[in-house]
Formats: structure tokens, sequence, C-alpha cells
């Protein structure tokens, strides 16, 4: 199984589930959860709860179970959620535009510091009270500010050229939006794939298939 | 690992990878590859993406590869998006827009029949050349129309109750935009979670990490 240091991609994939469901249950007002309480609410078993746990060097108290705010805290922080991210968005079209706004409204651990499109005809606009810049701003913007995160809402024929001056600028991170395959060509920059494409297709395998 | 039918999900959530692969290579002319260049393009090894293929019969030849147009067009076939399917769209905020508009014009097998929204002062409000309507007519609306798909893109709070609500009209798949664990509570539906936060979460997670 692919790893990241020394803990599985797998849980860190099952973190931000936690997160989001300790969340819930602290808004609720629930103080502590035994594990087999939080494995029924998410359908995962309470020993793969332990282990995934104790990947990060495990909460729980024996015969208390976990309390909730404290576990959501200690689980943000694993993820790094604590630390503001300066993000660019690389193209405003329907997708940048929508997932700039989904940023500055719901996730507050990711700051946009600037956005940018090919089009010269859009620079100047504003856009959640800060201007579209043209693309070929990008440079000097980088070397002053220094993105942690660029999020690639651009055609895909125009993502290697974006993502290798992205690499030579030294900006680690990309959420890609593109079909371009960017951790394939630059294995040592962090990258999610949004492919909203391939959520769509396996939904339309799930539906095609005879029950 | 969890199954669909007899197909590991594993394999079928590369299926939509290997389309879009696939389609690229026929759009650069290219007309057939071995399985060794296929998986050196694609970062897997030829045994896997053997294994992936045989799970619903195998296509290539050996000694020749595969055909690339017609192995995408099979692959299509798998998933379905020879089929198209009607969607409505619940909630007309920013991520229910731009999902709609994605669809729209990005992924030709949804089509998108009907656009719903709580707020009675949107009803009326014609987006890509439809009218939103209020929540009150979803049920009227999907006896008489059967949509396949809703796309919930409503706030997490009001998700319970519509997700019951397209239960009891029968409407099998879901797109998932809201934090409610609809395949949770109705496991006999087709569900795909787009959890945005997650993504953002892992990406955090990946540039906290030290190296």
């Amino acid at each position: 199984m692919p790893k990241l240091g020394n803990v599985s991609l797998a849980v860190i994939k099952r973190m931000p589930r936690y997160y989001r469901f300790l969340g819930d249950l602290a808004q609720q007002g629930m103080e502590r959860i035994s594990s087999r309480e939080l494995s029924n609410r998410m359908g995962l078993t309470a020993s793969q709860i332990r282990q995934d746990l104790n990947c990060f060097g495990g909460f729980g108290q024996q015969g208390y179970g976990y309390n909730v705010h404290q576990l959501q805290q200690e689980i943000g922080q694993i993820l790094g959620l604590n630390k503001r991210r300066k993000v660019i968005i690389i193209g405003v079209g329907n997708i940048g535009r929508s997932m700039a706004m989904y940023m500055t409204y719901e996730f507050p651990a990711f700051e946009i510091i600037g956005m940018f499109d090919r089009k010269e005809s859009l620079a100047g606009q504003i856009l959640l009270g800060q201007p579209v810049r043209p693309i070929r701003q990008l440079d000097e913007f980088c070397r002053e500010t220094r993105p942690d995160i660029a999020a690639l809402c651009l055609p895909t024929a125009a993502a290697p050229e974006i993502a290798a001056q992205l690499h030579e600028l030294g900006v680690r991170g990309v959420l890609n939006f593109t079909q371009y395959d960017v951790g394939l060509n630059y294995p040592e920059m962090d990258v999610e794939n949004i492919h909203l494409n391939d959520s769509f297709m396996t939904l339309c395998y799930k539906l095609n298939r005879e029950r």
C-alpha cells in the first residue's frame, strides 16, 4: 500500500472523515464517545478506528473512550489545519470561480492570495474583492508572495506549461482540476487531483450494473 | 476489498482514468498501444493493467496490444457512458450552479432536466435555459420525469430530509456534495460523495509532514 511518511495513504484519506464526524458530534454537544459508538455511526469497525488512530500515537482511554472535542483538535493538528496556507487560483472560468468562492466561505485553512487567467480581457476584473491578474505576472507574483498551493482550474491543454512553471518557482502544493497528470510528471510536488468526471463516471457504472 | 457485482471497487475506480488516458491517445492519433507502453504512460505496471481489464473479459491481443479507440469505447460501455442519465440539481448556490454548468459543458452523459432551490425568491430565475423550481415541486416533478440522479448541492443540515424524500421517490443515484452520509443511511441508493474538503485536508496533511 502506498505510504506517506510511515502512515499508509488509506489511513490518511480517512482522517478528514473522522474530523468531519467529530466536528458534527461536538456541535451536537457530545463530550465523549466510545470507539464502539463512533464505529457504529461511521460504518467502520471499532478495531479499524483504534488501528487508524494508533498510527498517530493513539488517543483513547480504556473505559472512557474518546474526548470528542480534543480528538477532533488533535486530528486537525495531524492534518495541519491549524496552519493557514496561501493559495493561488489559476484560471477563473466556471470551476476556478466556484472553487475560489468555496474555499473562501467553506475552508478557513486556505487563504486566496491571487487569481490568474490567460484571458487578458479578464485582467483587472474584481472577484471576491481581488483583481484577476494576467498570467504573465505569475512568475513575479510567486517570487514575491511564495504561495503554498496552486489550484489548476484551466484547460488541460494549458496545464503542462503552467505545472512546469510552478515547479520551477517552488510551489509545492497543487489542487489539480485538469486531466493532466501533474503527480506523474512532478513526483516531488504534493498533488491532490479532483476529477469530477471520474466520480460522475463511477456513478454511471453503478447505475448501469444489473441488480 | 469492497466489491460491486463481482468486480472490486478499486478496479472500477481506475476505469475512468483508463477512459481518459485512451481518449487523449486517440485524439493524438494513436491507433494501437502495447500494455507495456500504456503502463509506462499511466504509471501502473503492465500486469496490473492486464489484470484490471481481465475483470471485464480482457481486450488485448497477444503481440498486437490494444486498439486504442476500440478499448476506449469498450470501457465507455462498461461504465455505461453510452446511456444518457437524467439529472436534477438540488440547491443552486455556488456549488449547484457551477456543477450544473460543468455537467452541461463537460459531461455529455448527464442531461440536466430540473433545478430546485429552497429559496422561493430564486424560483423562476433562468439558469442554463431552465427555470429554477421551488423545492415543494420536487415530488410532483420526480413522479412525472423519473430522474436517474439527484445532485445534492444544498446545506448539510437540509440533506437528511431531501435524501429521505428522494429515496421514497425512487431516485436511485445521488451525487452528494454535502457532509451528510447518504450511503450509510440508504445503502440501496447508488451514491458518489464529492467531498472537496477532504481533498483540501489531505493536501494540508501532505504539506504539513516533514521531508
